[in-house]
This record gives structure tokens, C-alpha cells and sequence, in this order.
């Protein structure tokens, strides 16, 4: 059973012995992979029961989805339990029947259907009081930590804000950091791309190597509160930089992550979090929480804006 | 040209482009490795001069040493700087000649010299009132970030006291945490292995699996301030553990860090952290700074007194 505890930081850790049990592909051979996929259409009794699917045909649980959402088999944290604290929701978005491929090789349409659901999926979890917190995240390969090839994402809903997003919502609610996002938004220096209401920029304290934030260039707090029409061009800006992405590095392995507002918090500002799986994470950064960049973010707008201009 | 800059939680990000461009042995074959190690014996000229060393004979930068202390070539942080912030101390541990040595291969002698070649890297940097805080950390093998494969560890020191760091100070100095850590010292679901002086535990709030914490039982502040006669103890305990590491997971890849009071701080508790790099750290954790560990610390307790016994 999962139980949460907190370090002497103040960031929780999450005590998951269930999670040690689930399937790691990237052992196997890419014929065994896709024999025994769970997320492949036809093997739908491998997962959960399907929460959310967009269907073409098919009833529940059967072939014939463009997308479907099941609870993890293995979640870091239950959905259910006797304690407070020790529940939360996990969930895994199957964003194609196509086992191969990669996000930024989606279509448009599908890559509208993959935000609509992560849209869903945050709106689905605030119903639950006892919620207080949500966060959509992608680990691309195995180097990010995937276990599964199928592509795919996840959400976790937690009953509780950890210590790091609220130090975020802190920043955030008041005028310096709101002010830093600002100069990044109008500097050639930081700006990678825009559209009509969004951008991508690379920020001045990126944390990671090529490390890109987008987001509305007019400050809004909920990511799921995005109409289709702005979910629509997110999803265009999202494709372009993927692909950018693929081309730059060669397919790497990456993450990305949805931040929204605290379920709680009326004054934040939304973002899609990108970052390439580049160098391995070390001693110093884990002891001391500080990061080593090798590449300016003045450098990696650069490159990125390189990479979309092919 | 090395940059400090700040994220939105007031984490500290090191901007460092000089760091790409050092060597990565992983890639290549044991013999290429050997050849062009330059921590090897007859190297010399390969590393920035030395700084420290122990000898049996030989004059400075020529063979006849046991351990050998040299400024990091590509360091995360430059030794002089026109400004105040970005600077300070990057060092690199060669912990013996041999090339394919493991940490827990080496006698209590050698270890012994390691560790005392670690304080007086404390002790050296605290001299410099510009520096504030100092960590040694080891990462052995490519998973745990290694970019040279001689056994080696290493020493940074900083003009500043990292947020983390600080949050730590802040919470050793309450009593609250130390009260905590002394319950895990007399616990026996977390003791692990005990010494005169020092005491080996798995703390409950473990960030990773297996992860061990090894502290005087009776609080002291400063590793740095260790005698010799504590430092053999510390060589003593370390040594059995690093077996017991080798032998529980089959020589893994790990870290070893080792925790002392930032140089202005006089309330803390200093500590080695040793923990086997297993699983890879996720969007999850990037994101909200909450830790999934798949292995209770109880039964960390449980499979590391099992592989003392052995």
C-alpha cells in the first residue's frame, strides 16, 4: 500500500512498492514488444477497464479507439484508500492504436485529440474535492523513464500540492517572476516561436539542456479551462516543435509535462514543459537541488529556431 | 563563462557550456579506455597540476602516488571569476591508480586515504571566506552520471548555500528533524548497521530505493571535523557497506555524497548518503519534486542487513 512521507526539505516521497512488479519493455526485442503490448488495439483486457476513449467504432474495452485513457495497473498511488493522503488518481492516455510511433509524428487531428483528453483528464479530477493537485506528464523512451514503447502519456491527481508547485504558485502569484516570464516572452534572445495567443520560448533558468516552455502569451491560470479553438493551436505550435525536436536531436528521448494551476489556486500561469533526455542527472544536482546546464539558453533558442526553419 | 541564475522555486542553475565538451569513456572499449585515462598512472600531464596527493615516492604530476587530488578540467563552476557569484572550487578525487578498481574494492587503507583526502578538501576550501558551502559526491558508473570510468570522486564549493541545502540547515536546526533522525537510529525497522560512533540507516523518507544514510549517533555538525580515529571508523562501516552494496544488487551503478554544514552553519548533522542508481527519475518527479521509491525502507533494512550477514 502506497504511503506518502515528507523529507526534510519538505517534498514528499511517495513509498510505492506495487509500481516494482510492472513490465519494462526495452529488454525485449521490438517483435516481443509489440506480441505482448497492453496498449495495442486487440489487447484491451490487458489494462483496466477504459475510462475515456474516442471511438470510430467498437464497444468499451474492443478495438476501434483513436485514443484511450485506463487507470494505471501499476499507479504510484491508489485510487482508493482508508488514509487521506494515500490515494490519488494515475492514469495512462494511449494517444494512437499505432505502436511505433512517436508524438510529433501524429497527425494534427490526432494531436488535438491527445490534448482534448489531457484537457479532460484535469477536468474529470477537480470534481473530486479531494483532490488538490494535477499534472499530465510524457516520458519519451526509455532514457526518460518509460517502461512502455506504445506511445503514450500519463496523469497523476494527487490529494495533495507538493512543495515544489507551490513554491511555483508562489512565484507566480506575485509581480517578479510573472515580470521575468514577461521579458522572456518579448526576447529575441529567449522567444523560439509563436502563434496568434501562444509562445515557446527557452527560458533563462532552464534547468535542462534545450529545456522549452509554452505557453499563452496573456497569462491564463487552467490549462483545462483552454477552449478548442486555443486548444487547436497549441496542439499545431506543439506538432511544429516536436517535429523541430526529432530533427534537432535525432528522435531523443524527452519529456513533457502539463502545468496548470493548483486545483485551489485561482493565479497561476499554464505551461507545456519540453526537454530532451540529454545527460544523466548527478550526485551534485540530487545532494544539492542545483542543476548544471551545459548549453545557454541563448544558445538553444538558436538552435531551435534552426530546427523549425528546415 | 559559468552563470548562476535562479528558477522560479529559488533553485540555483548552474549554466556551464564548457562542461560539453568533456571526455565520455562509455562509449568506447575497455582497452581504448585504459589507454587514454587520464586519471592512469604515467597520465599526469593529461589533468590541470595537482593540488593534493598522497605519495610513496615521485615528485608532483609524475607516478608514484597512491591518491591524487586535481582541479576538474571541465569545471561546473570556474576558480576565478570577475564576478562574485559564479566561481569557486572543482575538484576531482582519484581515489587509487588502479584503473578498474570499484570504491568497495579498495583496502581500508586505501579507503581511509580517501576519506581523508575528502576532509581536507573541506577544510582546504573553508579558508576561502568567499565559498560557503562544499559537497563531496561520488558518481560511480555511467548510470549514476559518470562521464570517466577510473575511480574517482569529486568536490564542489560553492560562493553560495543551494535553497536545498538550506531548507536541510533550517530543519536540523529545529528540533523536529532531529528528532526524527534519532528515532530511525533507534529503530530497529531502519538501523541497519551500527559502529563505536556511527550508525548506518534507511531512512523512512527515502527519495530512492535502498538508499542509506551513515551518521555519528551522536549529532555532530561538520565531517570536516572528524579525527583520525572516527575517519577509520567511517573507512570501517563505508568499506562493509559498499560490499554489501556490490553483493545485494550485483555491482550497480551508485551515489555517494557526503553531507556537512554549509561553512556558516554550526548546527547540523553530517552524513554520507549511498544509494544504487536503479530507477530512471521521471517527468513526474522533474515536475513536482515528489519522489516514487518502489521499495519500502523497511525492506531496504530488511535486504541490507541480509547482505551484511553474508
Amino acid at each position: 500500500m502506497a504511503e506518502l512521507v515528507e523529507d526534510l526539505c519538505g517534498d514528499g516521497i511517495l513509498i510505492s512498492p506495487g509500481r516494482a512488479s510492472r513490465p519494462y519493455d526495452f529488454r525485449s526485442t521490438p517483435d516481443e514488444r509489440l506480441a505482448r503490448c497492453p496498449f495495442c488495439p486487440g489487447h484491451e483486457a490487458q489494462t483496466p477497464p477504459e475510462v475515456f476513449a474516442v471511438r470510430e467504432g467498437g464497444g468499451a474495452d474492443s478495438p476501434g479507439w483513436q485514443l484511450r485513457v485506463v487507470p494505471n495497473l501499476y499507479p504510484a498511488i491508489p485510487r482508493e484508500s482508508t488514509s487521506d493522503e494515500a490515494f490519488g488518481v494515475h492514469e495512462v492516455i494511449v494517444e494512437t492504436p499505432g505502436h511505433t510511433a512517436r508524438m510529433g509524428d501524429l497527425s494534427h487531428e490526432e494531436l488535438f485529440l491527445v490534448l482534448s483528453a489531457w484537457r479532460g483528464r484535469f477536468r474529470e479530477a477537480r470534481r473530486d474535492e479531494r483532490l488538490k493537485y494535477g499534472l499530465i506528464f510524457k516520458n519519451q523512451g526509455p532514457n526518460a523513464g518509460a517502461s512502455l514503447e506504445h506511445p503514450h502519456s500519463q496523469f497523476i491527481a494527487l490529494p495533495f500540492v507538493p512543495e515544489r508547485i507551490r513554491a511555483r504558485a508562489r512565484a507566480l502569484q506575485g509581480g517578479e517572476y510573472r515580470l521575468q516570464v514577461q521579458r522572456e516572452l518579448e526576447s529575441l534572445d529567449h522567444l523560439v516561436a509563436t502563434s496568434r495567443r501562444l509562445a515557446a520560448v527557452s527560458p533563462r533558468a532552464s534547468r535542462f539542456s534545450y529545456e522549452l516552455w509554452v505557453l499563452p502569451k496573456i497569462s491564463e491560470s487552467r490549462f483545462e479551462e483552454c477552449d478548442d479553438g486555443l486548444l487547436e493551436e497549441a496542439a499545431a505550435l506543439l506538432g511544429r516543435l516536436l517535429q523541430a525536436l526529432d530533427g534537432m536531436l535525432n528522435r531523443p528521448d524527452y519529456h513533457l509535462l502539463v502545468h496548470t494551476a493548483p486545483f485551489g489556486e485561482d493565479r497561476y500561469w499554464w505551461h507545456f514543459e519540453l526537454f530532451p533526455r540529454l545527460n544523466r542527472v548527478a550526485g551534485f544536482e540530487w545532494a544539492t537541488g542545483v542543476f548544471i546546464n551545459q548549453v545557454a539558453p541563448r544558445e538553444a533558442t538558436h538552435s531551435w529556431r534552426q530546427a523549425l526553419a528546415v
